[in-house]
């Protein structure tokens, strides 16, 4: 790519929400748009733990971003990996080649974030990608497998010991589908095995759960989950992760083969992009979205550090959403000559369902639960889904799960890793 | 496992159409069932091409083998490999034990077979395993990014160019969904790109398609493909493959990234076994489905050699399922003191679709064409799905795809390797 066409150019990377709001907020800007992606998907994160829990599969939350580019003439995708940015030359390095830019939205989002605890990096499951999901679910119906044929009572009892870390939304949610999942459908499939053997145990560092919502609905998520059978221990702080054992800082040692991390997250700002970044990997923005002393640079979502009313904005798809589409604004009123507006986040409300006819709503100022939560939570996130096949499969899955304790993507799937093509990519023009 | 209980003991090795017809056909024997396969789910594999070509989901043709245990209760599942097998102990030795059996029942079913061919092995994509199908979708979708971004005419060319080896059914079938898929949702995708650049070339080695049926099958299915844009050629023997072209006997030389090998098949027996084993990897059996000599041990399915009226077998679905229910009956037989009958196929006809509205069909001893063929086709697969919820899934996905020319699989998922978590294993029983 060598020159740079009339029309203003604004380089997006990262495809998730705040990416893709992005995009849409400059369909017709009159710019040309690059969005980049590493994957040729968009993934709707939200329910990605229902991947991990056998409920979902991975197409049913994966939507193909050229698929959700078409109605949008002025926006061109390329699967690509960032390697470095060149503020000074308005260049993206790619790994198919350099892009040019008038303008650069950085959207990477979040990975997970281990806080130093020996072995989290290397023995616990992380739950923030597709393939971070299939590994989970290949690795949980594994353990059935293992503990099927396992004479030793010990080493059955630490094969089926599920210990998940973190008492936030995604911690909740996943304990309650796994509870779901062994007591509906996995225990019909290994009914010689005695399922009073296995245990789900929560683990939350301080003394609540869903600590950023109402106390109410933390306590009923605390009660819910126990009668379903998890155990949650709160201010209880982890030390250290092995293959074996989770060992937390009072000293208890619970065996266990698997630990599912939802304790936390952190920017993926890569340092070799030359841009400041803090010490949690985000990227400090002005109230713009713009990055200080590069003003053609707008940062969103889960990468940009921005305080409102004192406190930091979490990272959540709604800031992510609202963040793309200001973003975009911002820039197509600097194509007409205006000024920048800053963003201003309008929080919503917050969801998180815990199994059958259980979530928390924390909306319109009051503190929902059990099924009236649970409805607008499914009403929601079906609403939100990309299309309307995924619609009706999703609707399908949960249902015959609703009604027939029965979920069909019980699967050990082994994929192979990808085998792109090693063509040596010439890249002077984009064709799309 | 040390010690055999009363009842006598039958293990099935592999939960193909053969494997699980015969677990079925042994539900009510009185006897002990040991069902070993190595993945936990069973394939749909008529339907495996449609996973390679973006139209389903693994999961959609892939069912837990417990869930279609759960009416079975004489029938235990065990995750496992087979190692070796020991016809004088009998003892099947697998990677989580020895299993003692008083009869078995072999279907390993086939994997490709390459003729020898050079760089067959290394280059072409088989299209065995769901492994293999998702591959494929992921090389095929990852070449279309890659030209999106190609500048060089050439290597788009070599890029855009996919070579199927065969004209079997399965290359018929895989030909006709490619191409649908290119000119419904890929030319939609890339609308940037030219689509006629894209070659899709079929190469049969005789002068037939589907020379197994009718020679007006083959026949019409030349012309619907050719109508379709797909490059048939007959008499083409392919001599070499290579990881940028494919090499014909005649010289002819294809430029190409993306072969696809449906030529051949041949059984899956393992050398290891101590079993005597045909030049092509089946097992020779007597006409009761017996081993010669080992008359405990019966074979079935595409791992099966044996003739009827002067013909080998074909590896077919329906063989190996009337096969499965054969050995079934046959070993119950032997519990009652009854005498072993031998096997006879009934050939009850067989489909190939190619397109939307067209299909071949050799039944009731006609052979149909088009869109009343295209129906039964639709009919019986659909039928054959093993789960109601699966059914619904694949009409869906067929049924926007038919309508709206959508298919919501085009994804290029990078799956991790399977990490089954390393227990020591100590098998002294089967749990379950």
């Amino acid at each position: 790519m060598t020159q740079v066409t009339a029309r203003p150019r604004v380089v997006i990377v990262g495809a998730g929400f705040g990416g893709l709001w992005a995009a849409r907020g400059l369909a017709r800007s009159g710019a040309d748009v690059i969005l980049i992606d590493r994957n040729n998907y968009h993934t709707f994160l939200p329910l990605l733990y229902q991947v991990a829990a056998s409920e979902l599969s991975a197409s049913d939350i994966a939507f193909p971003i050229r698929s959700l580019l078409r109605h949008m003439p002025n926006v061109h995708f390329l699967m690509a990996q960032v390697e470095a940015i060149k503020p000074e030359a308005s260049i993206v390095q790619t790994t198919v080649g350099e892009i040019p830019y008038d303008f650069l939205v950085l959207a990477v989002g979040s990975i997970a974030h281990f806080f130093g605890i020996i072995g989290a990096g290397e023995h616990a499951y992380p739950l923030k990608t597709i393939a971070d999901a299939n590994a989970l679910r290949n690795h949980i119906l594994s353990c059935f497998e293992s503990a099927a044929h396992e004479s030793d009572a010990h080493k059955r009892e630490q094969i089926l010991t599920f210990v998940i870390v973190g008492g936030g939304p995604t911690g909740v949610e996943f304990a309650g589908a796994l509870s779901e999942l062994i007591h509906g459908p996995l225990y019909q499939d290994y009914y010689a095995l005695d399922l009073r053997e296995v245990r789900i145990v929560l683990l939350e560092a301080i003394d609540h759960l869903l600590n950023t919502l109402p106390t109410k609905l933390g306590d009923y998520a605390f009660k819910r989950l126990k009668k379903m059978g998890v155990q949650v221990h709160l201010g209880a702080a982890v030390s250290k992760i092995s293959s074996d054992a989770v060992q937390l800082q009072d000293g208890t040692t619970i065996p266990s083969g698997t630990v599912i991390w939802t304790a936390g997250v952190q920017g993926a700002a890569d340092s070799e992009w030359g841009l400041p970044t803090t010490k949690n990997g985000q990227i400090a923005v002005l109230p713009t979205l713009q990055v200080p002393n590069y003003p053609h640079i707008y940062v969103i979502g889960d990468l940009a550090r921005l305080e409102q009313n004192g406190e930091r904005l979490p990272m959540l798809a709604p800031v992510a959403m609202q963040a793309g589409t200001a973003a975009a604004q911002n820039i197509t009123r600097e194509l007409r000559n205006q000024s920048q507006l800053p963003f201003v986040y309008h929080d919503r409300g917050t969801l998180a369902t815990i199994g059958r006819n259980a979530a928390v709503a924390d909306i319109w100022g009051h503190a929902f639960t059990g099924f009236f939560a649970w409805l607008i939570w499914l009403t929601i996130h079906i609403y939100n889904l990309m299309s309307m096949r995924n619609r009706l499969i999703v609707l399908i899955s949960w249902a015959w799960d609703y009604f027939f304790f029965e979920r069909g993507v019980r699967l050990i799937l082994a994929n192979p890793p990808p085998q792109p093509h090693e063509f040596e990519s010439s890249l002077h023009e984009i064709k799309e």
